[in-house]
């Protein structure tokens, strides 16, 4: 089925936001079509996910994007975004995050995970003002989230709920299976859909017997980062499966485990010597009632629900109330 | 088996608390052995329990308890109070909870709850110093257990984990059932299982066949507040039973439902009209490989965790590490 712009991006606050562009309607594929499923519309122009930048000694470096309030995010593509040029130090990034906190022009702020290694990221994370936590990631957040006050949910764990509501898949006493436990997404995800009364499993790499588990499941979220880990002995027919996993094959032998027989990956294979692939196997498609499929299942609804989280962030952070998807 | 004071509190910053005087050995009844488990050791002499006190328009206030800080902890019991002895308001209450905030020589403070409904309880609690919020429900330390930070743990799961760890009972690996979502017990006692490694599922009112997901469990968390609900078709044989209801039972009808046969509750029953029972069914003790009983169970534990939390809270706020139970 196809989805369309979220009506909670419809308000007359942020009608007109450009930033609209980068919601495309994606497509969720079902067992019957096979056909893979893809952003159908739009992508956005400049990119708004997570990415690492290289220094020239190689060494990666934070990159933090302030994201503009709604008045200003009819013009957000041509934002100046306040970036270091250097390898900051935890201190260096305090202040920065500190002049961001304070400034009311500013409504969002994302901290590109991960820090190198030299820069203490719980403590980076933590001087967030958690009103402007787009990420969702501040232990007050996550607090809010497992307590059902409004906060900033994380965007990936928000997107899974949003293409299944979209879906039209029952979420109430269904009983759903987190694989993973990371914070960003295995123990939201598995908040945010026992809050919507599903009877929620998480597992992880000391759970015994993980596909017996894993087969219970009417939803099975997927978020171990495995390369087509979860195989068909993992899903009980019918069930809905969401990929949260984006992994990048090289490797031929494991290629040929993943897409063997699917002529046209093994083209794009050969052409650039790698692929993208979920943690779940392809195979799983004629088991699954409805799969998200990777690239462009889950991704681009996390970019969308940053958008969401930065709207929600300037009407929370201005009084105003936050009428639809509340539940998030 | 039978339990002693926790190693926790025999550091020399709290060696001559007078206040170890709430810490019993709580006996862990075995399916073997029938005998009820009890307190073997001494009881509080003054309650640290949450009770609510009644005022003359039978309306429930809340009674705020601040507790000293460990220098003065070896006079604690005759420490006066900060008490509303009226029927305070949320501002009232605010007010009492900043000025313990702002005192250095307090420790922890505890909101006794359920608080009264003119009372904004969700405001009072996060009013409360996360860093002296002994109790654990300020979101940012809902925050930090999720995320695996030092903070200060509710004191009832605390408290099942504390019993499973002083028993021996293995949690890595094992399925746990939680069931029942509160914000005080269910939730971080499923947390706490998760980041010990244990296959956690959360069940409420909304799960289909409760007893079968419940018998999955190797470790059964019963945190329901149901007289008795979790009866022999809940437990898979040997199975490990953490019973955290306390309920009153008044009704001749229910009370012979369970304790039919138990000629010593028979005759309580008969000379006080009530009787004390958990979550569990009685009958559970023959199925259970182990059983915390009630009275006597996992309740004097969190009043043991509580007094370890404001120990934590003390030397935390002191920049003191916390080197034993850490994974509180």
């Amino acid at each position: 089925m196809s989805l369309s712009v979220p009506p909670c991006l419809r308000g007359d606050l942020v009608q007109n936001l450009r930033a609209l562009s980068v919601l495309g309607g994606v497509r969720f594929s079902s067992r019957r079509s096979k056909a893979e499923a893809r952003v159908t519309k739009c992508r956005p122009k400049s990119s708004t996910g997570r990415r690492l930048q290289t220094t020239s000694a190689g060494k990666s470096w934070p990159r933090l994007r302030p994201w503009p309030s709604p008045e200003f995010v009819r013009d957000w593509p041509s934002c100046s975004l306040a970036t270091t040029r250097h390898l900051a130090s935890t201190a260096d990034l305090l202040d920065l995050i500190e002049s961001l906190n304070r400034r009311d022009d500013i409504d969002g702020i994302l901290v590109q995970l991960p820090l190198p290694p030299h820069v203490d990221a719980k403590k980076i994370l933590v001087a967030v003002d958690p009103a402007k936590d787009v990420d969702g990631f501040h232990p007050v957040n996550v607090g809010f989230l497992s307590t059902q006050r409004p906060g900033l949910v994380p965007c990936t764990p928000a997107g899974v709920i949003e293409i299944l509501n979209r879906s039209n898949i029952p979420i109430v006493g269904q009983e759903a299976v987190v694989v993973g436990r990371s914070d960003i997404v295995g123990k939201p995800a598995a908040m945010l859909l026992l809050n919507l009364n599903a009877t929620v499993t998480v597992c992880h790499s000391k759970t015994r017997d993980l596909p017996a588990v894993c087969r219970r499941a009417d939803i099975l979220v997927a978020a171990i980062g495995r390369a087509g880990m979860i195989t068909r002995d993992f899903v009980k027919p019918g069930a809905t499966v969401i990929d949260v996993g984006m992994n990048k094959v090289t490797d031929p032998g494991e290629f040929a485990r993943l897409f063997a027989g699917n002529a046209k990956r093994v083209e794009t294979f050969r052409a650039k010597g790698s692929t993208l692939v979920g943690d779940v196997h392809p195979e799983v498609t004629e088991t699954a009632g409805a799969i998200t499929p990777v690239p462009g299942g889950v991704g681009p609804l996390t970019i969308a629900m940053l958008m969401f989280n930065t709207v929600k962030a300037a009407r929370m952070r201005r009084g105003h109330g936050v009428p639809e998807m509340a539940h998030l």
